[in-house]
């Protein structure tokens, strides 16, 4: 959702631009980079960045569509806690809905202020960065990659939930239909899915029409006398929780099933985020469109939770039919009204897997922020093949998909683990906001001082309610990993920050003379023609000194090779060193560094043999990449290679030799 | 068996010997080298290959522990053939035994020979390739290379077998039991065991001794009246063949017998490749071994089949128990008997793994002399960190590895692969004897060309026998495998001669005079201090043009650098190069190419900022090891990487800073 300002590919003072034909870069390509061009289609141009602008509608559906997807689960998951009273509790269900609607509503103005004060976008990292510092920042950072993570896994679960709820046959094969969504994602986003693209638009409202028309409908036939669901004996035996008794509901029951509903809330900040893709004016247009989504969630979430206490539905234990899918086949009955149920849980699939699509905007952005700031691998910042962030998008398919496995696609499994991250970016964003209106005093200070103060302190309530019920049931995992990705994060910028400090240049700083003393080693195998291209090549640096080493692991052929030394009258003298280890790299590397001295510049001249073709590799073991490796981490050695092509000439002598 | 010929460590004209401590290259460990050093000991220095004489009683039981072991299931797998034309065909088994007792003598006397013309050892593959050229000589190679690789599967599982016959529950494990052989065999082998052992002699003196008692001792109550084996009703069931009614005796079946008898040749080349480890005179001294082994052998594999036919023993379908196991436990009965029983089942078991021994190492022998010769790949020829040929072990121990799991350790199903390979070798040695003696005409050659010329006859009809007989029953694989084996030798011998041809430097040959220009290139990322290290050091070689040149991945980090490069006034012109599809590697190889003249030396320098510890290298992608293979493999450009080492100051000074 968050995109990158536009590049600008403007030349410095002493820049001299030489274009290159993509022709001529296409020539050396890896097998890696081949395999990429196929799967993935041609590289983009950095060029072709582009900043597409989008309108309130479209915006609504891209951005709201994981916080309103997630209606399609969030009443189940707060029945499945009440119904732990006895059936009867359900009935509590509408309050809590109202509770959580009322949570929402809060956000919403929270987030406006955000919206205002940040109309570049960034959302809660930044709001969390600029004003409680880098400790906090790498909190939030956490927490929220968390929860994309959890996301992905947490949207195609139900996604596939859903799926199977109409075609009863995939119940099997839901962790192998997730993980297959989860690998369609991540090709999708790896070639540059147009996540702006209005064609995602399409899903949301489909979603949000044909969900509403069942609570319409169902409302409707509700008031005309439809009876409650009827559970076979079978059924009833699968449904979850005890029997029809209401049991005493406690405190801690509500506050859990509570905490069960505000799943519903992950993905509001995503607007708040995306600020700069709204027209013109930006802040107005995403704070209204901000207020429609949150209208359109607490619409349909209060609709499920009013038809599901009005039906007697409850859900089942293994989560198949899910509680949306028993409502709408009820309510639309047989006939025609089968097909519009397929169409139904077709509809939320598809906004499901478009909810787990915008983690795959946000994972990587977010990811590359924090790697801009030190807080993660470098590797991060890079633009792949198709311009995205590609590492980022790897990373996340594949937490996803460990997630999908370990808790084999069961969403009930996952909710506990699920909205701890973002409340807790929501507490942080808000005591943010708070404590930049108090620097800050701009006009207005005082009102956003209360909204954004209210909002920190009830999503600080929140986050501890939510910690606190849903710990034993999986949240612990959260709370443990959290701080240790904390951890990780602030060693990683520490350890990129001694870096920095080490390698920087001063601007008073010149470049050094060379040294006095060069000397060049050239390592010889057997003279042949490749040591006598490495032989001349180490003449052409005219060196102080210039010996030629050969490292004796087979003394027969080191006696051979004295002997051609001497008939071919090389002027360059030859020094055997005894490896009675036949250690190789070991011994080279310890007769290199005998040369070592702060005034002398040492070069060892590797010859390297190429081979062309897999057959002339097999045969040869490729003792120059070894010799590059251990004499390359020697401090102060600096080591040639001086290629020799073999191949195309003796197929040619061969031939001839042949004919 | 084989052993090298004592190397000499003198040096020669030029040579001027450094000698580094051993603790010194011992600074420079891999992993791999580490684990090694756990493994398998210390590394043996060069000097420490010895070269030991044995005496005839210790050079029977080594030489003869291949042969001699054969005699444990050569009858069994005779009996099986018989066993199909009905139980009384079993009768044709002695004859039969002294057919391939005959064949012994044949080989006996034309082996004499072989001593007598190549004392310095060698066996088949030399006598080939002297007297029959390179083609045959592959040819050898490979069928002997082919039957190392079933010596081993066959005697393990042979082993294993006998190890059931006497343990019962151990009979389904014995895919696993053989293949934990292989990989003790395989350990052992590259830790270097002493072949030469004295310890090796006493499981084959064992094995004669407890074998012969048991025939001296079955023979005795079979005079004195002993019953045949009285199977069980459920054992008669899994028996192998028809009923009691003898069928028609086809020839074909006979020569197929005979053909399963003459596994029991395998391994009698031995005592020719090995005649320099026995002590003066060598020829002499192998000449009795030989004969004595021959006269044990056919003692053993005569008396077991007179035993089998005068007890009625049958095989068993699965091959458990074993013939000689059923004959050793009905001969010695209950009580102290059965004790015995066990123990002559456990020697059985150790001569069969000595003889899987004796192929750990003559396979890598044989291979290194190929490699010698450009027949195999070169790695094939080095000696290990124990001093044997470790790459020969381990091909070895993975081929029979192979073959156990793709035959699960059945001796029934491999035997019709054995003994192709080493009769077609006895065939091409007899006939390169043959042709020696017609050459040469030394003295005596007449008695030679008979006795040779008669063994390449029968040898040649037993090959076609034995390839015509068991075909179906899987000789075919044998027939397929040696010519793919003989054209990739071939193939081998062919690639390296040209490049030999293409890398050789005559002795009239000089080194050229260095290039008129030299153009060195730096390739910065940053201007760091990594990047100056490199610059210095291009200054120091002193070229007629110097550039830097930046790749362009992210046109931001261009800019900044572009303004940073005036700032600190680096005295070396900064080229930047635009890559739009953000593809460094190839970018930069196009952009190197171009300088790329055949008066010219081009140098390319690479900084490489080298990391001290897991953590650091984790958060660098290691470029330059990626340019230094994009661009190594460009005709006629040199690749320098100047190292730059982090992390020791880095973290230093970060303790300072939080100190």
């Amino acid at each position: 959702m968050r995109e990158e300002p536009e590049p600008t590919t403007g030349s410095g003072p002493d820049l001299e631009l030489v274009e290159h034909q993509a022709a001529r870069s296409r020539r050396y390509q890896s097998l890696g980079y081949r395999t990429k061009r196929v799967l993935l289609g041609p590289a983009l141009s950095t060029a072709q960045l582009v900043h597409e602008r989008i309108s309130k509608r479209v915006a609504l559906a891209v951005f709201s569509s994981d916080p309103i997807s997630s209606t399609a689960y969030a009443t189940e998951e707060m029945l499945l806690v009440l119904i732990a009273a006895g059936g009867a509790a359900i009935g509590l269900a509408l309050p809590l809905a109202a509770g959580v609607a009322m949570l929402l509503l809060i956000l919403v103005l929270s987030y406006r202020q955000v919206i205002a004060a940040y109309p570049q976008g960034g959302g809660a990292y930044m709001v969390t960065r600029d004003n409680l510092g880098n400790l906090m920042a790498s909190v939030c950072a956490s927490a929220l990659l968390v929860d994309y993570v959890l996301t992905v896994a947490v949207s195609v679960s139900a996604g596939t939930a859903a799926l199977a709820s109409a075609v009863e046959p995939l119940r099997d094969y839901r962790v192998a239909i997730s993980a297959a969504f989860i690998l369609v994602l991540l090709l999708g986003n790896l070639r540059g899915v147009r996540e702006s693209g209005r064609i995602f638009a399409v899903p949301t409202y489909v979603y949000i029409a044909s969900l509403g028309g069942v609570i319409c409908y169902g409302s409707y036939r509700v008031l005309s006398g439809l009876g409650p669901i009827q559970y076979t004996p079978e059924q009833t035996s699968e449904l979850a929780g005890a029997g029809g008794q209401l049991a005493a509901v406690s405190l801690f029951l509500l506050l859990h099933a509570f905490a069960a509903g505000t799943t519903a809330l992950t993905g509001v900040e995503a607007i708040a985020d995306g600020v700069p893709a709204f027209r013109k004016p930006e802040a107005r247009n995403a704070q209204r469109t901000l207020v429609a989504m949150a209208l359109i969630m607490a619409f349909l979430f209060l609709g499920v939770t009013f038809l599901a206490i009005q039906l007697g539905a409850r859900p089942f234990e293994g989560g198949h039919p899910t509680l949306v899918a028993q409502i709408a086949e009820h309510v639309l009955g047989s006939g025609i009204g089968r097909a519009l149920f397929v169409f139904v849980q077709i509809s939320t699939l598809f906004i499901l897997v478009l909810a787990a699509n915008t983690a795959f905007s946000g994972f990587p952005v977010l990811a590359s922020f924090a790697a801009k700031d030190a807080l993660m691998p470098r590797q991060l910042r890079k633009r792949g093949h198709r311009l995205v962030y590609s590492n980022g998008v790897i990373a996340l398919a594949g937490g996803a998909l460990f997630l999908v496995l370990a808790f084999r696609a069961d969403v009930h499994a996952l909710i506990p683990l699920y909205a701890i991250g973002v409340v807790t970016s929501f507490t942080l964003a808000q005591a943010g906001m708070t404590r930049r209106h108090l620097h800050l005093r701009q006009p207005g200070w005082r009102k956003g001082l209360v909204i954004n103060g209210f909002g920190a302190t009830v999503t600080l309530v929140v986050l501890v309610v939510i910690t606190v019920t849903k710990f034993t049931h999986g949240a612990w995992m959260v709370v443990v990993a959290v701080p240790v990705l904390v951890w990780l994060l602030r060693r990683t910028q520490r350890a990129y920050g001694s870096e920095i400090a080490e390698l920087k240049v001063e601007a008073t700083q010149r470049l050094a003379p060379p040294k006095p003393r060069h000397e060049v080693v050239v390592l010889i195998e057997d003279l042949d023609q490749a040591a006598l291209a490495a032989l001349q090549y180490a003449r052409q640096l005219n060196p102080l000194h210039l010996i030629a080493l050969h490292v004796a692991v087979d003394p027969d052929r080191a006696r051979e090779l004295c002997a051609l030394w001497t008939r071919v009258r090389i002027p360059v003298p030859l020094e055997v060193v005894d490896a009675p280890g036949r250690n190789l790299l070991a011994t080279a590397r310890a007769a290199v560094e005998e040369l070592v001295r702060s005034d002398t510049e040492v070069t060892v001249v590797v010859p390297k043999r190429s081979f062309t073709g897999f057959w002339r590799r097999l045969l040869h073991d490729n003792s120059s990449a070894g010799l590059f490796k251990a004499l390359g981490s020697l401090d102060g050695v600096n080591v040639t290679i001086v290629p020799f092509r073999l191949g195309r000439r003796a197929r040619l002598r061969l031939v001839r030799s042949e004919a």
